[in-house]
């Protein structure tokens, strides 16, 4: 008998049909013989719906109260999905956040959990119910509500499991797992079986949208196996666990690719220290996520400094460097849309030599451009024309060699 | 400086709009000078929605999660309120029912509250808020979410003012108070400015919808002075309060009709001790709730017992009499629908003399024939043909001097 938690996102619940499908899918699991914990969302759309709701009662809704408005969608879904399980005759209680000892620190919409004391849910599965608890919330130790942010639901699957000694978290979405690239892009991309978690963090920060990094994070920090897989077939999904040795095999995990970036070069900045800090740090105070960086070798006693971020971004980003340009005295701003980031990720780099210049023959084959180049330990990533990178994912694909079977 | 409790109830917080406008009746109460704490429903329509979506998740829902459900609805609303005062500049935030300190009995869908500790009530007041609290909601000492049934929101604003000792609760609703009569009914009705507790009470259980019988119980019991008023303009509505000496001098304050009755007569029941228990017993097991009881004289060693309770409930009446009839050797039961009761209500009744022989030479004078009699100390209550019920509630209206001023 295992202790397993189940976590089921918004369109897994989005309607009391898939409620009923997802109250089959833990009695399944429960009559297979194992104790079973279950994080929900709230029905894709309520959410939504909630937001709007906010918005014509106030332009800017205080954070406090949308917490406490937003926790309401998962509370349904809690008490819904325990009753189609109670429907089906089987035992069944739900807890909300704060109900289930989820605390968090004070920062209203994005908290961060704080510890968990789960008494209610081991005295619940002790009594023999299958325990539903609402994701994305918790509680400040001063009683308040709050939320924790995009991919909340995620994160208190992991986090109970954690709590709670579970042997897997099961994290239920509407993919079949981590694919090797974006099935649309690239029609031969395969489901990967397993992926370290460091593996998983480069997809995610790379683009592959499957899981929220800081959930991975969790997961690695307190050693939470856990699997991504769908909840509507029976497949098996992709377990996510500390490397192996048998993992180094492989030196290419998956190819991931984020379009919609844009790059930015500060020109002839004068070389001397403190002015990328300065530039870096007007970006941060203006809460805007650079990607890669790249500060050329300097010519004379200047150099230039590029970076990349989401295009959505560029006009603040325009805004904020104004005054820091006048104050470093660097010369000119340029900024170029329409580029696109393909990075491969594998900790079999690690152990392999020649896996960057394979990455640039690709491209070289197929006459694309780099415009940049990052790397890391385990991830090299090229800046490249948006127009070319469906292709660039095909071409990095099959150099790979992650078509096909394992 | 005073410190009042306002409840707004689903009609009034029905739409973005009017929240909006609750939220600016509350700030000018506060701008007015006074503390003020706001109880809140569920916007209109929200309740039977959550409702709808139970139901098509299991045919027959727990409670406990219906319990945990319905409570959105509330937690919605005290969210956007708050959110919609902070928007407007004041200083607010929202309690849900166990934040507020609200702890209940276990029974779910139908909780009692047991006791209030107004612990951040009163702290969130001394920081200069308005306090927002979710009505109709509680939860038990091991932390279970209830509510407290229909009405549960009228209850909870009246149990908050006597825990926190505030000068006056007032009750907003879609009408401008309680009037002598039901002005659909009476077109020369009018507001009653003051009544008491007890004429309330019989007031609301003899018919009119304007607050459930345990609220005003609650009040009476605790002293809460509270009004009755319209959200949608500002005129002062009716004051509900312990009895005065002054009204005393009106004989009749108002004339209640409640019409879909139905009338049970269970003929040559033997009259022998423990027959009535057997019959009525058997009706409170069955949770039917009975109105009226007539028994007649004895002829011979049987007499007749006639009950009238609510026409929805005549066929599981007619059920559950059936082994009772039995039991006790009753001959046969005779049913008939399609009447009405109509009651004056009044305590000047207590010290005036000759007022049933009054209703009843109205009734006579507009040839209406009176089928059953019921008396309290304040009300006078008759049972006729539901066709007439119109016409006689403005022959009784007219007859106790209603119409017109005060």
């Amino acid at each position: 008998m295992s202790l397993i938690v189940q976590k089921y996102g918004g369109t897994s619940v989005g309607n009391p049909e898939r409620i009923l499908n997802v109250a089959k899918r833990v009695i399944a699991t429960q009559e297979a013989g194992h104790d079973v914990v279950v994080v929900v969302s709230a029905m894709s759309g309520v959410t939504d719906g909630l937001i709007k709701l906010a918005r014509q009662c106030s332009s800017n809704p205080t954070e406090r109260e949308m917490d406490v408005l937003l926790a309401t969608g998962e509370q349904t879904t809690i008490a819904l999905t325990a009753m189609a399980i109670n429907g089906l005759g089987k035992k069944a209680v739900s807890l909300t956040g704060a109900q289930a000892g989820i605390i968090t620190d004070g920062v209203h919409t994005k908290a961060k959990i704080a510890n968990i004391t789960p008494k209610q849910i081991h005295a619940h599965l002790k009594n023999g119910n299958i325990v539903i608890v609402a994701g994305f919330q918790g509680e400040t130790t001063d009683g308040r509500i709050t939320t924790l942010g995009r991919g909340g639901s995620d994160l208190t699957a992991i986090a109970i499991a954690a709590a709670i000694k579970a042997d897997i978290c099961q994290i239920y979405t509407d993919v079949d797992g981590v694919y090797t690239c974006d099935p649309r892009v690239v029609p031969t991309a395969r489901k990967i079986d397993e992926i370290s978690y460091e593996e998983m963090l480069e997809m995610a920060s790379s683009g592959s949208k499957v899981m929220q990094s800081r959930s991975v994070e969790f997961a690695k920090k307190f050693g939470v196996i856990f699997e991504v897989r769908s909840s509507f077939n029976n497949n098996p999904g992709t377990i996510v666990k500390e490397e192996t040795k048998n993992m180094e095999n492989v030196v290419v995990r998956g190819v991931s690719i984020e379009k919609n970036q844009a790059k930015v070069t500060i020109r002839q900045v004068p070389d001397r220290p403190g002015t990328a800090a300065k530039i870096f740090s007007a970006l941060a105070g203006a809460n805007l996520s650079v990607d890669m960086i790249v500060q050329s070798d300097s010519v004379g006693d200047t150099n230039d400094i590029s970076f990349t971020l989401n295009k959505d971004d560029l006009t603040k980003t325009k805004k904020s460097m104004e005054s820091v340009m006048k104050e470093i005295g660097a010369k000119e701003m340029t900024t170029e849309e329409g580029i696109a980031k393909l990075s491969i990720v594998g900790i079999g780099m690690r152990s392999h030599s020649g896996v960057a210049a394979k990455l640039f023959e690709a491209m070289a084959a197929g006459g694309i451009n780099i415009q940049m180049i990052s790397t890391s330990e385990i991830k090299t990533a090229v800046i490249i024309d948006e127009t070319k990178i469906n292709e660039a994912a095909v071409l990095a694909h099959d150099a790979f060699g992650l078509s096909g079977k394992v």
